[in-house]
């Protein structure tokens, strides 16, 4: 059996200016409402929720480069930067509810912040590695990694209201997962930094077990770093997760989507979690939206100890009649 | 090719008495109206079909324990033990309909009263070895294999209507497939017997071919004994079975479902089936009833002789012009 | 990186004859129309689109042996033959888009027709395989491959409008994937004949990945021949592909039908695909429909050099700021 000791610091970043669809923002009250907290405590965790953080409206907000609303997605990863930091700095494992995936910037700057390498498990349809240059879309929440990644400061603008950023990820500690939909730009950047994805393909030919395996191969093949999960909805199949606002045909199923966090968990070395996309005005129908963020729940559950096994505490005796 | 010469015989138990959600005891008439018995004709089989057992109102049956209705419960798996120990003397592979899983306890002990041991295949989403002391619904379908295994013979009180009841199976005779919703309990309950898993967990990590290959191994390392075979319809996962009581996201596939029957049926050892908890009052839609009971069928050919590759009989000779 | 300078042929066949359900006639408009010129040609492929087939009514056309409709199909076949032909000696890969599965026969008659021993990749919940005398339906597209097949030639009847048909492809040059709903006759012929199979069993078994490894050391064994792809939508699983003739429940997933085409394409010898039973008459819904004919679409996709990881030109750079 295992123990479930887990601290968990929740911030929730009701943002959606990283792309163009209105929804996003209620992803982390939505998660919230599901039970998230109540539940990791009843699976043993102790829990502190800092709530959501506010965003302040920018004026003339313009296009840089491509890349659109630069100053509002700058500001708010600034924002959350610091929010992670207190939240690490305080001795929790961070769970960040987006929000859109821009949020990642700040996310994993306010956990790198905290003075250690990390290693990056980003698992997602996407690979969201676009520069504000080479970006079809502009939306920023498909270019968080050019952001982070230090072989890649040269290829970034200047941006207004990114000065306080600096690249804090090695593209070596960096493992993709559930890549699908990968633009022509975003693969050359994939190979040229010779970053490890498992997509699909991969995930068919070697299977989920496998794929968690050389993931964990690969971020601890120098030293154990603390690993931060980036966790983008639309992963998991859209037939389970539909309320997202880039849904792609073919992801994970449910059970794939929950080893991971299982896997990543038993590493104990699980040390920030974002859980983002979450859009319940996309998804058709009402089970189509409960059905994603019950994923996204279970999911955050399976990242701090739940195991479908079960577990019971030490202590524990069977009563006698 | 495969020889598909299986004579089953057939008992309904329209029971529902071990739970609380009123439809599961329709389930015997459901799955014949699906075409069960001409289906296993069609496949090669002798079928003869018991009926179904009928079972009298029981005044006055107060919760012992925390077991709910433990008189209905005794004195149904009292009718049922000896209804299937008729018809396996009579020569016949048992299949059980149910009703819901309380009936395992007369399924197995019926079954185990022929005087051979047995070995234990539990398909479920549940362990259902919750003691009448430790369960935390009361439902005594979520506790047969306490009242059935020896090494828990301590742990269970005295019951009414239970008195005709000995424990009959050895832990080391058990193996579930399909866990994922499992009480600290149980858990307990597992580890303390040493009891053989196959949580979702394993499932993905082994796949179901290893799956079935372990549990053959494990359950025939000693002596090749007959097999039990209990499914539970809600080891399925939701989106093809919705139509039982308590439904467990992250389940089998069809096909993995299939799987272990075709497996299990090849080692020519299966003696018994229970097929339980299909209650089409729940799963909202005439499809999800629909492809709930189609299931359950699929599972039982697969029982007796249905391999999908297909089959012909050993005297064909394919026609001349 | 791969390279995708695929030059693919595109032959509609609008036939509906070899089967009794009206609607399959309309697929190769719908896949069209889905965007599949337009895809292939973004994804590096230059495309010809050779047009719809016309084919003229048959006055009294009556069974032969039990092949129902055999002048329509004979006749229909033939045209299909000498464009299929046409296309391959112009040099493209040829995709037929059907219309039902009798076209096969017309289809492979052509490729095999340009002198080259081929290798045949059959995906299809069903064999095909029947002879004009074993057909349980009298439907010409569960009989395809008994015409096509040498060592099946004494077992066909003359028919006529199938004057112009030799056999051209040899059993252990044949591969069959997905099966799960297989005629005893036709079990009987696969077993006498030697064919390879993987039944969802084996798929279940194996997993999709050794499934494919296996396949193509089967089929190159002895040498490397072409490739003729012929898939039946009806390999996927009905909840993805339902709107086809006949759906088998416990097919292929998305992914492994993917994964297939992603594979064959890997060859370098892909020749020819057959694209059929797309039937937007069946299905029930409007999403039904558009899921199945985007999976038609995605699988051509992924025979002509779409990879899920993502792809990127020789030649590019990424940009500096
Ligand atoms: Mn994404
Ligand atoms: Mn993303
Ligand atoms: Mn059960
Ligand atoms: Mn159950
Ligand atoms: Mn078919
Ligand atoms: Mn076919």
């Amino acid at each position: 059996f295992r123990r479930n000791h887990h601290s968990v610091g929740i911030i929730g970043a009701p943002f959606s200016k990283g792309q163009s669809r209105d929804g996003v923002q209620l992803g982390p009250d939505l998660i919230r409402a599901a039970g998230l907290v109540e539940k990791l405590k009843g699976q043993g965790c102790t829990v502190k929720d800092y709530g959501n953080l506010t965003f302040e409206e920018v004026a003339k907000d313009e296009t840089t480069g491509r890349a659109k609303r630069p100053r509002a997605v700058g500001q708010a990863n600034k924002q959350l930067s610091e929010a992670v930091r207190k939240i690490k700095n305080e001795g929790h494992a961070c769970v960040m509810l987006g929000g859109d995936h821009s949020l990642a910037i700040g996310s994993i700057h306010g956990h790198a912040a905290c003075g250690t390498q990390l290693s990056v498990v980003w698992v997602d349809a996407h690979a969201d590695i676009n520069t504000p240059l080479t970006t079809p879309t502009g939306n920023i929440h498909g270019q968080p990694m050019s952001y982070l990644i230090h072989e890649l400061r040269s290829k970034i603008p200047v941006m207004p209201n990114f000065s306080w950023l600096k690249p804090c990820i090695a593209a070596e500690d960096v493992v993709y997962i559930g890549l699908r939909d990968v633009d022509p730009e975003e693969h050359y950047i994939l190979k040229y930094l010779g970053i490890k994805t498992f997509s699909m393909t991969e995930v068919d030919y070697l299977g989920i077990a496998k794929v968690m395996e050389q993931t964990c191969d690969h971020i601890f093949s120098k030293v154990k770093k603390p690993i931060h999960l980036s966790y983008d909805i639309d992963a998991l199949d859209p037939s389970l997760a539909p309320a997202t606002g880039t849904p792609v045909v073919g992801g994970l199923t449910y059970r794939e989507g929950i080893y991971i966090t299982e896997h990543i968990c038993q590493t104990g070395l699980l040390s920030a979690v974002d859980m983002v996309e979450v859009n319940p005005k996309r998804g058709g129908t009402d089970n189509g939206v409960r059905s994603t963020v019950d994923a996204a729940v279970d999911l955050l559950l399976g990242c701090f100890g739940r195991v479908r096994e079960g577990s019971h505490s030490a202590d524990y005796k069977i009563p006698d009649p």
